[in-house]
């Protein structure tokens, strides 16, 4: 393998778990001290990201990256964007950062969105932390942008593929379900029509098992089937739309 | 606007359009003899597409590359996906291909499908040809795949979204669509079945008007409204999958 890295193109992976109720997003901390030119400081996030190595795939640079940030036993990577606005890069901070890197300012970055199963991984570095969509911290160069981009990118595809079960632990209730699309969509749903709607979806299976909780009452846990929903798939070909 | 080139950044146009029943795709020829060292030919189809202008974002490219080939009023395109294999270019003649352009071999292609409405558009360049999907000839660079991965994107998008009216014209009978439909997705469709189907779509709205074509009985033409399309969707948000 060829390290060295490919100094216009980037690898962004905007990292997605459930938590408490609420989307959450793994960043970054870029912090650089300037000491000689006076007081250009730098200390905020960033999405998490690398330059591709001349030997790696795009795919293989995505993978890479998380591995670096996470320990984990269930991900779903996928490529949403690719982003390569000339104007990207303008901020003063961002043009140091990227000088201090030996890079120029026209970078063409490729967006993936991690999809990180509840309960299923582990932080490796200390300067990576969990933020919730709803309260980000400043972000260096455009990844504001890039996050909301990966944001509406899987608001839309939740809506037409099964991906959000790869948000949830391999058996779930009803409840996280709807908690989940809640998170992700923003919005409220309502419980009963909620249940309706999903029990009747065949590749939604009910499990001879329940989870208990203290304080609450033993909920029914349930499976996506990967199986039944391809078979739903086939069958119905034309016009899900 | 600055001319020069990113010389590792390509947008790559896979220009889509429906004519006789069949999806065609828009090629360009590669022509190339080097005299002075011997045998090398080069005379083959590639992908239109070009290396990005340091000045113009992506979309800009996909814009300009169409404009270049094709007079048309009305096109949709779309990104699709981005191609950084390392190991994409090998052929010998790509290699001396690339050399003639002074670029290296570690390219990064950003992908976008154009769909042209039939009837509304016009070839500008000679050297362009438009092929059947089914009867490809051989292709430069690693375009095959590219193609391959394009009209994947299509065949799953058009069975999620709308997308297909963007290929036909704004009128159009119920069997242009069931001929777009089985042209893109290489299937046979039951006639009766399929408009039963769609007859209950409530976006695909009947017109008070005919197309009379000569040695057959004039056919109902529909619209799609995008308008009554968009209240649905909004309306069963939930599970479209």
């Amino acid at each position: 393998m060829d390290f060295r890295k490919i100094s216009n193109v980037t690898v962004e992976c905007v990292i997605f778990s459930l938590e408490n109720a609420e989307l959450k997003i793994l960043l970054s901390q870029r912090e650089l001290q300037i000491n000689t030119s006076g007081n250009t400081k730098l200390n905020d996030w960033i999405v998490t990201g690398d330059f591709i190595y001349k030997t790696e795939t795009l795919q293989q640079a995505a993978s890479r990256i998380l591995k670096y940030n996470i320990e984990y036993n269930q991900v779903h990577q996928e490529q949403f964007d690719t982003f390569g606005d000339p104007n990207r890069i303008w901020k003063e901070k961002d043009i140091v950062w990227l000088k201090k890197l030996d890079a120029g300012t026209r970078l063409v970055s490729v967006g993936y969105i991690s999809l990180l199963a509840a309960d299923m991984f582990k932080n490796k570095k200390s300067s990576s932390q969990w933020f919730s969509i709803k309260e980000l911290p400043e972000l260096g160069f455009d990844h504001t942008e890039i996050l909301k981009s990966a944001h509406e990118y899987l608001q839309k595809k939740i809506l037409m593929e099964p991906l959000i079960f790869e948000l949830l632990p391999n058996k779930f209730t009803l409840n996280e379900l709807q908690i989940a699309f809640e998170a992700i969509l923003d919005i409220q749903l309502d419980n009963r029509n909620f249940r309706k709607k999903v029990l009747r979806k065949k590749y939604i299976v009910l499990l001879d098992e329940k989870r208990t909780g203290f304080s609450k009452k033993p909920a029914n846990l349930y499976i996506f089937s990967k199986d039944i929903y391809n078979k739903i798939v086939e069958k119905n070909q034309l016009f899900i739309f």
